[in-house]
C-alpha cells in the first residue's frame, strides 16, 4: 500500500466512524445488516464538514511523520465534532484517556453510542475532544486562535481549518491580517486551510460563489501565498492535496530561512458532505446545504434510508479498515504519528502540561508611598506599568500584553522601557516602540486581543488583556465561549489547569473626558457573573497599591476569568502597602480611618467599590463629619465583588455573620459603586440587611463633561450621598434639612461652576481627606 | 473663483471651524491676539482624523451639485466630530436645527464654546449633531450602517468614510462583502472611501503599512474597484480628488446601468492631522499619532503654543471665509448644495422624517385554534412565519428580515413563500430562495445582520433579526450603541422617532438538541436590561398565539428595542387567540385554567416566563393537583417581563398592589424562568413579597442532551418544582416528605430512561394538560 493509499485509508476510516457516531448505537461494524434497534432515536451532529475535516487531518499526518514536524489542528468547523473523536481514536490516543472506549468493536460501540448522548459527549470539539484547544460552537475565532497558538512557539505550525461559513463572521475576516504580527523567529507558523464546500446552515457561502480570481486576490491582498486544491473525485484529490503540501512546507521552510515574506494558506475546494449520499428522496444532498446536519433523517423507521445509510457506510469498505475485533488494521495505524506528534496528542493542545508559571516581582517595590491616607493621587494603571514591565522582563517568551491601541491610552507605557509592540509591517523614522519581537500586541480589534490570548492562554502561556472598560462588551460572546470551556475543563481529569484570562478594564464610565455618552457602559460585569462561581473572579481597586496586590494575585491564578476594573486618572492613594494586601486579601473591609463608629455600632454605612465612587464617599464621610460630627458613619470599602455574594454560592462569599458584621442588620447602607446599581442588589438580595441597602451607581446618564459633573449626572456624587444619609438615617431629615438643602445648593453650585469655567471647581477636583 | 478653489475655501473654513471648537472659548474671529481667557480649560477632541473628513464633505458637495446627486455621509472615524458640526454649520443647517447657534460670529462663538463643553455638545458625532446615522464612538459598523442605508434606496448614494483604525476591526473587514447583497436596481450605492492617515491612537495601522499593490488587492479581492489619492499638497490633492470623483462617479452610472459589475471605491492617504502643526516641542505631529487628539497641548499656559495655535489657525486665511460678521462668504455658501440635498440636512439621516408605517396584516388571521388549553402542540416560530409572510408582502421595500444563516432553522421559512434572499453573487441549479431584491438578508455575521438593519432603521425602514438566543451576544456591544442613540434621540426634538429595533431569538438555550452548552446562554436579556427604561423591552411569549401578539405590537412601535424569546420546537398551544391578546396586553396574569385557587389566596404561587419553564410549571401544578388536590394553586404567567419592575422604573412596571393581588406578599412563590435566574430577583427586590420568592432557570448546566434532561440539569423540571413546593410551602414538608421522595425517584427513572434509550420518555415528552 503507497502512501497516498494509507492516506485514503485513514481517511476512509474516519468518515467510517464518523457515520457511526451519528448514526449507530450498536453493530458498528454492520456484522449484520442494520435494524431499527442498531439505530439512535435522535439523528444530532453534522456531516457536511466532517469528510473535509478527515480529508486534511490525513494528509497532515503524512507531513508530519515525513518533516518530523511540530503542529497541531484547529477544526474552526468544530460542529464536525465526530471528526476531531474519529481522528483521536484512530491514533489511539482516545483510550489513552477515555480507557473504557477501547481500541475494538466494544469500544467502537461505546464510541459510536455515546456521540451527542446523554450522559456521552457533546456533539461539537468540545474540552472533552483531545487534540484541541477550540470549541465548536461559536464561529469566528479559529484564525485567531491558530495565531495565538503559534506566537512564541518557534517550530511549531498550526494547521487552522476555517470553514467558508465561519469566513463571513468579522472576527474571522480580521484575523487573516494576524500575519502582521507574527514574528518570523520567534513565533511558529499558521497555515490557513479555508475550506470552500460551498454552503452553511441553508445558503452557499459568499467565497465559494466569488469569482475564484477575485478570491485569490483577496488572500494574496491579506498577504498569503494562496494554493487551490479542488475537486471531488478522491484519487485525484488526494494527489493533489499531497503534491500541495509538499509545496506549502517547503514555503513554511523558506519563509522560516527568511527567502520569503509570505506564507502560504490553501483555498480547499471539495462538496459539502463529500462521499455522503448523493441524492435523498429525489433531492440532491451532496454537495448542497442538506448535507449540513444529517443527510439521511428518517433511518430508524424507514428501510430505504436505512439501506442507503448502510450502503454509505459499506463504501468505506470497512473491512479492509477495521479487523473482525474492530481494531484498525496496520495500514492505518502505521500512517498514525508517534506519541506526542499525534496532533490529537499534542501536548500543545493541553497547554497545562506545557505551562512554567509566570515569574512575578515582588510587586511590593512597585508600591505607591502612603504616609497619610487620601492626601496624593496617583495614577493606578501608571504605577501598575512599571511593575508590568518587570513581568515581561522576568517572562521573555511567555508572557504578552494585548491591547487594542490603547496601551498607552491606558498609561500602562513603562513597559516600553522593556519590550515593544510586536509589528512585522512596514516601519518608518517616526516610530516608536515597534518591532518585531514585541511583547505587546497592539491591534485596533477587541476581538484579535481576545482570540490571540485565548490561542495562548490554551497553550500554557500567560497574558494580561487592557481594554476600554465600555468596549470590552464587544468580546462578550467569547468571554462567554471561553468561561464555558473552562467550566468544563475544569471537570476534566486529563486537561490540566491552564493560566487565568485576566482583563484590565481601565479609561472607566466615570472618566472617559475626550469621549462622552458612548464610552460609558461598565456592564461587562454583568455579564461576567452569569458564569459559573468556579470561574469568575471580579475586582475593583480603588487605588494604586490595591490594583498592584489584586494584579498579581491574577497573574498567578490558573482556569479562572479575571477582570480588574482600574481607573489611569490620578486617584487619591488610600493604603500604604501592607495595608493594601491585607484589604485586598479580605477582598473588603471597614477603611478605619475614615469611619468614626469605633468598636460601636454605626448609624450609617457607606459602602463603595470602584476608584471614583469610593473617592466620593470619603469627601461624604468629610461632609458628614464636619456637619454632624455626632454621627458615626463606617465606610466599607469592597474590592472583591464577589465577596457580597454568600458562601454557598461562590467560594469567596462573606459568611453571612461576617457580613452582617460589617455592613449591620439594620441600619441605613449606602453603597456607591462603580457598575450599574442592581448588580449589588443581585449579589445581596439574601442578605439580613438587603432592605436596607441602597445602591448608587451608574444609571447611564453621561456626555462630554468633567469628571465631577458625570458623578453629579448619576447621583454618585459627594453632596448627594450626604442627602441620601440625611433621607435615610431615622431622626435626621428634621433636625439636618437645612444641610440637605446646603448640598443641593452646593451641587448647583458646582454644576454652574462646570457650565460657566468648562473645569470642576479645583476644591472638588484636587480634594484629599481632612482628618489625617 | 473656480471650483477647485471653493472647495479650498469650503475645507478652510471647516477646519477652521473645527480647530476652533477644540481651543477657543472666545474671540473666534481672531480679531484679537489669542489671550489665555480665549482658550478652554480642558482641551477635549480629537484633530488627527478632521481635516481629511473636511477634505472629503468639501469634495463630494461639488459632485451633489453638479449631479443633483442625493447623497448622504457617514463619519466612520466620528470622534473628528468637529468636522461633522463645521459641515453642519456652514451649510446653514446648524442654525436652522439650534436657532441659537447663528451664522455669525455670535453664533460661531457659542458653536465653539458648546464642542464638548458641560452643557453642551459631545465630541463625537452623535444624535445631536445634523447630518449623521453614525455615532462616532465604538468603531467598525460604519460601512454595514452604510449598506443598512443604501438597501431600497435606489437613488441614494451612500459615502461612507473609513479610518485605518477601524479598518482593523472585525465587523468592519466583514461589511466589505456587503456588496454581495445589494440589488443593482432596489437598492442604491455605497461608496467606501478608505482614509489611511497612517495612524490610530499609538500605533500605525495595518492597512496603511502593507504594499500598495497588496493593498489594491484586497480591494479588489472584495469586489471594488479600488481607485488611489494620495498626497499632501492641498492643490494637488484637491485636482485629484476632483477627477477620482468624476471617475467613481461616471462608474457609479454605469453600474447602474448595467455596464459594470463592481463599485468603485477610493484609497484616500492623507497625513493624521494635515494642515496642522508639522512638528510641536521638537516632534514631528502632522502626519503622526501625535495629531490623534489635540496637537497643541498647553495652549492655555504656553505662550509658544498659543502662538503656534493662532498662526494654524490664521494659515487658514478666516479673513477669506467669513465676513467682518462672523458670516460665511458668498464663495462658500455657493458651493453649498440646496435644502435637502445638503448632506446635513439630508432626510435619510433624520429617517423619521420619511418613515411610512408599516402595514401590518390582522395577526389574528394566522392564530392557531386552541379549543382546550395545553391539548396541542405547535412551533412558534413557524406559526409567526405565515404573518412575516404577509408583513413582507404588504410592504414591498421597507421591510427586511435579517438572520445569520439562521431564518430556515429558526423555522420562519414560509416567508419563502412571498420573497427569498437576497444574493447578488453567483447561482447554482440546486440554489433555493435565493436572487436579487429578496427582503431576507442572510449572511453568517451577527454583525452585518445588525448593522445592516441599524442602518436600515435609522433611515425610516423597517426590520426584525431574528437569531440564535447565545449567539446574540456577538453583537452585545452594538445593541449598547444603538439603546444610548436611541436613549438620546428620544431627547432631541428634531430627531423624528424610527421604527423600534427587533429582535427575534429563538433556538434558544432549552433546545439546543443540536449543539449544547456553546449555545446555552440566555444573557442577553441581563445586557439589555441595564439599558434605560425609556428604551427597553422584553417578552417571553409562552406559545404561538402570544407570540404573533407579541410580535404584531413590537413592528408597529417606535424607538425601542424590542427582544422577543420565543421557541421554534413545539410547544403546548395555551391560549385562544382573544385571550392571548388579553394576556399580552396585560403582560403578565394569572393562568385560570390552570389554577385552583379561584377567588381565594392560595397557598403558593407558580410564576413562570418562557416557553420550556411554562410547560414544567403546568405540569408540576398537574401533579400537585394529582397528589395534593387541597393545596391551592396559583399559576401566574409573565409574557412582558418590565412588569415585574415597580411602576417607578419602568412605564410597563406594575403597581405595587398590582403586584401584591397577583404575587401575594406573604406566600412561597416558586418563579420557573426562561434565563438566569438572578435575574428575576433583580427585577423583584423591592416587592413586598420577595422574600419569599424562589427564582429556578438556567444555571450554567448543559450539553447535547434531551430537553427534559436539560430541564433536570437546571432544576427547573416538573418533578423538582413539586418539591420547591413542598420545601417551602409551610405544613407540607412532613406529610409530604413521601412525595417528595417519589418526585425525586421520579427524576432518577427519567434520566436513566433518557440514558438508556437517547430519548425523552414519552409521557414526558408528549404530556398535555389533564384536567381541561
Amino acid at each position: 500500500m503507497d502512501t497516498l493509499q494509507r492516506i485514503d485509508a485513514f481517511w476512509r476510516a474516519a468518515n467510517y466512524l464518523s457515520v457511526g457516531q451519528i448514526y449507530l448505537l450498536d453493530n458498528p461494524l454492520l456484522k449484520e445488516p442494520l435494524a431499527p434497534e442498531h439505530i439512535k432515536p435522535r439523528l444530532l451532529g453534522h456531516w457536511g464538514t466532517t469528510p473535509g475535516l478527515n480529508f486534511v487531518f490525513a494528509h497532515l499526518n503524512r507531513v508530519i511523520k515525513e518533516r518530523d514536524q511540530d503542529m497541531i489542528y484547529i477544526a474552526g468547523p468544530g460542529h464536525g465534532g465526530p471528526a476531531a473523536v474519529a481522528h483521536a481514536w484512530l491514533e489511539g490516543t482516545y483510550s489513552e484517556i477515555y480507557p473504557g472506549i477501547t481500541q475494538d468493536e466494544a469500544g467502537m460501540r461505546r464510541l459510536f453510542r455515546q456521540f451527542s448522548f446523554p450522559g456521552g459527549v457533546p456533539s461539537h470539539v468540545a474540552p472533552e475532544t483531545p487534540g484541541s484547544i477550540h470549541e465548536g460552537g461559536e464561529l469566528g475565532y479559529a484564525l485567531a486562535h491558530a495565531y495565538g497558538a503559534a506566537f512564541d512557539n518557534p517550530g511549531l505550525v498550526v494547521s487552522c481549518i476555517i470553514g467558508d461559513g465561519e469566513a463571513e463572521t468579522g472576527p474571522l475576516a480580521a484575523s487573516w491580517h494576524s500575519n502582521k504580527f507574527l514574528d518570523r523567529d520567534g513565533d511558529g507558523v499558521v497555515l490557513p486551510i479555508l475550506h470552500l464546500n460551498g454552503y452553511k446552515i441553508a445558503n452557499p457561502t459568499v467565497l465559494s460563489r466569488i469569482p475564484e480570481p477575485e478570491l485569490l486576490k483577496l488572500m494574496e491582498g491579506y498577504g498569503y501565498r494562496p494554493h487551490v486544491v479542488a475537486g471531488d473525485d478522491p484519487a485525484a484529490m488526494h494527489e493533489l492535496m499531497a503534491r500541495t503540501l509538499d509545496e506549502v512546507f517547503d514555503e513554511i521552510a523558506a519563509y522560516k530561512d527568511g527567502r520569503e515574506r509570505r506564507l502560504p494558506m490553501i483555498v480547499l475546494r471539495t462538496p459539502k458532505g463529500w462521499t455522503g449520499p448523493r441524492e435523498v428522496d429525489g433531492k440532491p444532498v451532496e454537495g448542497t446545504w442538506r448535507s449540513h446536519q444529517v443527510p439521511l433523517a428518517r433511518v430508524k423507521d424507514d428501510q430505504t434510508h436505512r439501506s442507503m445509510l448502510e450502503e454509505w457506510m459499506r463504501s468505506y469498505r470497512p473491512e479492509e479498515l477495521f479487523d473482525a475485533d474492530g481494531r484498525p488494521r496496520p495500514e492505518i495505524t502505521r500512517s498514525v504519528p508517534d506519541g506526542p506528534r499525534r496532533m490529537s496528542a499534542n501536548p500543545h493542545t493541553n497547554g497545562g502540561l506545557l505551562m512554567r508559571p509566570l515569574v512575578r516581582p515582588d510587586f511590593r517595590r512597585y508600591a505607591v508611598e502612603v504616609k497619610a491616607p487620601a492626601q496624593h493621587r496617583s495614577e493606578p494603571t501608571r504605577v501598575l506599568g512599571a511593575y508590568l514591565r518587570d513581568v515581561i522582563a522576568a517572562n521573555p517568551r511567555r508572557f504578552r500584553l494585548m491591547g487594542p491601541d490603547e496601551t498607552a491610552s491606558n498609561r500602562l507605557q513603562t513597559v516600553y522601557e522593556a519590550t515593544w509592540k510586536e509589528w512585522n509591517a512596514r516601519l518608518l523614522d517616526v516610530d516608536e516602540n515597534l518591532g518585531p519581537g514585541g511583547r505587546v500586541m497592539e491591534v485596533l480589534s477587541e476581538h484579535l486581543c481576545q482570540g490571540w490570548l485565548e490561542g495562548y492562554l490554551l497553550t500554557g502561556r500567560h497574558g494580561l488583556f487592557n481594554c476600554y472598560e465600555a468596549f470590552i462588551h464587544i468580546v462578550d460572546a467569547m468571554f462567554n465561549q471561553h468561561a464555558k470551556w473552562l467550566e468544563t475543563a475544569q471537570k476534566i481529569q486529563w486537561r490540566r489547569p491552564i493560566p487565568s484570562l485576566n482583563y484590565l478594564l481601565s479609561s472607566h464610565v466615570w472618566r472617559q473626558d475626550h469621549n462622552g455618552f458612548s464610552h460609558q457602559d461598565p456592564g461587562f460585569l454583568d455579564v461576567v457573573m452569569n458564569k459559573k462561581a468556579t470561574v469568575v473572579r471580579v475586582y475593583l481597586p480603588p487605588d494604586a497599591n490595591t490594583l498592584l496586590s489584586v494584579v498579581d494575585h491574577c497573574l498567578g491564578s490558573r482556569d479562572y476569568v479575571n477582570v480588574v476594573v482600574a481607573g489611569k486618572q490620578p486617584v487619591l492613594d488610600l493604603f500604604p502597602m501592607e495595608q493594601a494586601i491585607m484589604h485586598c486579601t479580605r477582598g473588603l473591609g471597614i477603611v478605619e480611618w475614615a469611619s468614626n463608629d469605633a468598636g460601636q455600632d454605626p448609624d450609617v454605612v457607606l459602602a463603595c467599590a470602584g476608584d471614583v465612587p469610593t473617592m466620593e464617599t470619603l469627601a461624604a464621610t468629610a461632609l458628614l463629619r464636619e456637619h454632624i460630627p455626632d454621627l458615626k458613619v463606617r465606610v466599607v470599602n469592597v474590592v472583591d465583588l464577589m465577596r457580597l455574594l454568600p458562601d454557598t454560592e461562590h467560594p469567596h462569599g462573606l459568611p453571612d455573620a461576617e457580613y452582617d458584621a460589617l455592613f449591620t442588620v439594620d441600619k441605613p447602607v449606602i453603597f456607591n459603586f462603580h457598575g450599574y446599581p442592581w448588580l449589588i442588589h443581585r449579589l445581596t438580595y439574601r442578605r439580613h440587611g438587603h432592605p436596607n441597602l441602597h445602591v448608587r451607581g451608574y444609571k447611564e446618564e453621561g456626555t462630554t463633561t468633567t469628571p465631577f459633573d458625570m458623578a453629579m449626572m448619576n447621583d454618585i456624587d459627594r453632596y448627594h450621598l450626604v442627602m441620601d444619609v440625611i433621607d435615610r438615617v431615622p431622626g435626621l431629615a428634621v433636625p439636618w434639612a437645612h444641610l440637605r438643602q446646603r448640598m443641593s445648593e452646593d451641587r448647583l453650585r458646582a454644576r454652574a461652576h462646570t457650565r460657566e469655567f468648562g473645569e470642576d471647581h479645583p476644591e472638588i477636583e484636587n480634594w484629599t481627606w481632612p482628618y489625617s
